[in-house]
């Protein structure tokens, strides 16, 4: 099956407290498509100085996967400069969030595994 | 945890009988890493030319999210144009091919989840 670029569901929304919204680019578009193996593989855009807000996982897992731009990661509270070709886990019971503090749109690819 | 570009496994293979390596940049390095639900979370470089074979996925399923460039994806034999922002699946007992006929790098993500 190909889903194309124009078939893609995009969905904007405020993560987790954090400032303004995340441009949310679904590769996959829920758990079933995921195998039920989890429940989130996007594409993402955060703009400069939007933000997703502090978090923490339980019972599941997150990684980034940075591809253009430059922001901060928090990795269970310590920064942490992150861009092209950085991965960030987060797995159940730690926490992380993510600031756009350059110039330009942060791209990266998010994916929550159970 | 963080793992920087200068601490990313890059492996190059040919991949299925295919032309050619393909260079395999990698997000997660095993199935460890991927929390048992797959085995493989790649960032994939296909330089013009440059094809992976055609194979059939048994027991696992494997997504393909096209960044940059211009390749033909075989979905279980049928020849599709796939480019940035299109997403390739080849489920279980579906097979798939690449080939990347342009003249840049053909960029993608590539993750199996079991």
């Amino acid at each position: 099956m190909v889903r194309t670029k124009s078939e893609q569901q995009v969905e904007f929304r405020c993560i987790r407290g954090g400032s303004g919204e995340t441009e949310m680019h679904k590769i996959l578009n829920n758990a079933e498509e995921l195998y039920g193996k989890g429940r989130m593989f996007n594409h993402m855009f955060l703009a400069p100085g939007r933000s997703i807000g502090e978090h923490r996982h339980e019972g599941d897992n997150e990684i980034f996967y940075f591809l253009k731009g430059s922001g901060v990661y928090s990795d269970n509270g310590n920064p942490v400069r992150v861009g092209p070709g950085d991965t960030a886990v987060c797995s159940s019971g730690e926490s992380h969030s993510l600031k756009n503090d350059g110039d330009e749109p942060l791209e990266f690819i998010a994916l929550i595994l159970y």
